[in-house]
């Protein structure tokens, strides 16, 4: 099975079927229940974590800088937690709102509320405008493009490249002043684990888009979220946009979702501080403030970005052996056909394998009935459709590497089934 | 002082003006600093909840029906919450969704979405309206009616009366096809703490109002709050709605903010299963879940509602003496002067007092003047006017029984001062 399948005579593909077919009925056999679907954390990683259920015992620890985490008030969280996540984000404290256990949820809200108040530079909210326009980078994160869609706006996607977004594109669509926006995951992109290039990096700090009140949607959550090798720094994004002229077009997502627990974290919104006193005000309207108490178990627990980075070691110790046995199935038993390619990322929660085209949702049809649930085809598009069909967002971290090992020979297989049903119609 | 003001001769007053606005000299001279403002719990509420801190310490226990409260996943919340909320709510468990720490902000989700997506049996969402009209019995909460106001909606007040909004006027009202709903406090109302009779709790729920998205927010917050005496029992308003043909009009809302801890304690939107399948499809965009362990931490702490009614107990044994502190104030120096009126909640976090015409807003200033910071005169009528100028919110929980025995001398000695004035002038 070590030729490219294009190179393979009719009479040879059709007798490598029948033996991938084989191996496919035989894993169907097993009934197995296997999910790679989603970015989840797996038990050990939970576990690992315990000691934050208990940090903070004694009801004379909560009060910090005066303020009784366990009362009403102070809006935009403890002074200690925005000291946290401005170290490991690199930012100023005061940049920084604390939200509850969801960034999802800062993230959605912070589009809701241009949709229903504006922005801070907007001339009315969006909900007034005939037309908005977001750009999604693509293959990219579900439930970011979801947010957009879900207020009808309508998505462009950009095409992702090895340093990023294509610049070029954004920096042409942006004179459209209908464009209020852009997604970005810069540090471990969902799902293609790359590094937004320094170069690229700059380019976005230095747009110049028509809408005065272009929003940068920042999405840090691999921030701190390497597996493999040492920590990569990154620049601030709220320092290039302010050196480059746009101080508040970006607003910066981070959590310890995938730090301490999943269900349970603490979220932080970083932007100017004209932003913040601008959608303070708002919020205001919202909430009295997210849970405090919480946010003081994760800055006792974490302490700052050093030992935050020291925890993220073991993470990786877990994490690390799953990537590489994906990673190890590709290459062994994908790599030499010529049917699909992926990238090898460092970090983040996902090895992206763009199969030859018309291939993913069959190959995950058949995967599903092996027993192996995964991201659904087309998720990492807007709107859910991937113009070439061949997007696979693989998920490796929440099954035991042993489960893993059968995950991918299912999906291998499927994936080799998928492509030799293709060739062989 | 034994006489009431309107009684007193040209001189006597000028006389009692003397001796009030000395005393009121002499307090200011204590250069006291005193908050009335909000209700907040006591620090000694906090401690006595401590345990709840470290209820769930061990990491075996964060698997409740199947499910790992640590991890992603369970948009609506653990069964178990939905048991323990469904209990002291009289509803069914399949009819609540559980939030994070601010019922707050489970309302503000409900228009907001109302406002940007429509609620079930919307023809559009309430953005695309040329006005949305909101029942504003009042005096209320001036949070509830900032969250309809931040929306641009027209707030309509209807005045409270000792059994609840007045009815006859909403029912006239929502033959108005533009009123699309109704804040409801029934239970110890913020500010009056009355509790809504019988008789206009079933004319709500019968309600037929021209708007078929009609949305009645049921903020049943102080459901289990009594002070005094026993619990009073309340019957389950979704069940009546639904008895009445109304499944779909009435959202619910609870939270142990005033439970637990005020900070990070969990809440509850109750509605039919239909609203819990339109909205949650809504909010599945906006996050995973709410904080399943903080929610864990309720249902071990709590257990059920004849548990958290003990509880209860234990909270109305630190407010009682704060209430008959206030209120013994309020009989001694000011009932014999006719210059305000107030109720005599047995539960709630307020007490609701209403001046002779004119006097909130010199009363408070004068108080501030003394160092006692209470809730802005207004704040408790539709875009914060109290066209009387007379309602003055009390809350006493925060302070020890010390601190308000003289906050209440300034406040008695301010609203002397204030009539006087108005008296001499």
């Amino acid at each position: 099975m070590c030729a490219a399948y294009k190179n393979l005579s009719p009479a040879a593909l059709k007798e490598t079927y029948d033996v991938v077919k084989a191996h496919f009925d035989a894993l169907k056999e097993k009934a197995l229940k296997l999910n790679m679907a989603r970015g989840k954390p797996a038990k050990a990683q939970l576990d690992m974590v315990s000691d934050i259920l208990t940090v903070l015992s004694d009801p004379a620890d909560c009060v910090v800088d005066g303020v009784d985490v366990r009362n009403y008030g102070e809006l935009s969280g403890i002074m200690a937690a925005k000291r946290l996540f401005a170290d490991i984000l690199g930012c100023k404290p005061e940049e920084c709102f604390i939200g509850g256990n969801a960034s999802l949820t800062l993230m959605y809200d912070t589009i809701s509320k241009a949709y229903t108040h504006g922005l801070l530079h907007s001339e009315k909210p969006w909900c007034k405008l005939d037309k908005v326009k977001f750009l999604c980078p693509a293959p990219g994160y579900d439930r970011h493009f979801k947010i957009t869609e879900s207020f009808g706006f309508e998505l462009i996607t950009v095409p992702m490249t090895p340093t990023g977004p294509d610049m070029d594109l954004v920096e042409a669509l942006i004179k459209d002043p209908a464009v209020k926006g852009m997604w970005c995951v810069p540090k471990y992109s969902n799902p293609d684990g790359i590094i937004y290039s320094d170069e690229t990096i700059h380019r976005i700090a230095a747009m110049k888009p028509a809408a005065p009140d272009f929003l940068l949607m920042w999405d840090n959550a691999y921030c701190v979220h390497e597996f493999e090798g040492e920590f990569v720094p990154f620049e601030d994004i709220l320092t290039l946009c302010r050196e480059a002229g746009n101080p508040d077009m970006v607003f910066e997502f981070a959590s310890t979702s995938k730090i301490t627990l999943p269900g349970a974290g603490v979220s932080v919104m970083a932007a100017s501080v004209d932003n913040q006193a601008y959608m303070q005000k708002l919020i205001s309207i919202q909430t009295i403030s997210y849970d405090k108490v919480n946010a003081l178990r994760h800055v006792l627990y974490l302490k700052d970005r050093a030992h935050t980075l020291e925890l993220m070691k073991k993470h990786a110790a877990i994490m690390a052996p799953k990537f590489q046995c994906v990673l190890r199935w590709l290459d062994t038993e994908i790599a030499p056909l010529g049917i699909a390619e992926w990238q090898k990322p460092k970090g983040g929660y996902f090895v992206s394998v763009n199969t030859a085209h018309g291939l993913a949702k069959r190959t995950l049809a058949l995967c599903k009935e092996a027993g192996v649930v995964m991201t659904g085809a087309g998720a990492t598009f807007p709107y859910g459709i991937d113009p070439n069909d061949s997007n696979i967002r693989i998920a490796p971290s929440l099954p035991p590497v042993e489960e893993l090992e059968q995950a991918m020979d299912v999906f291998c297989t499927c994936l080799k089934l998928a492509a030799l049903e293709q060739l062989t119609a």
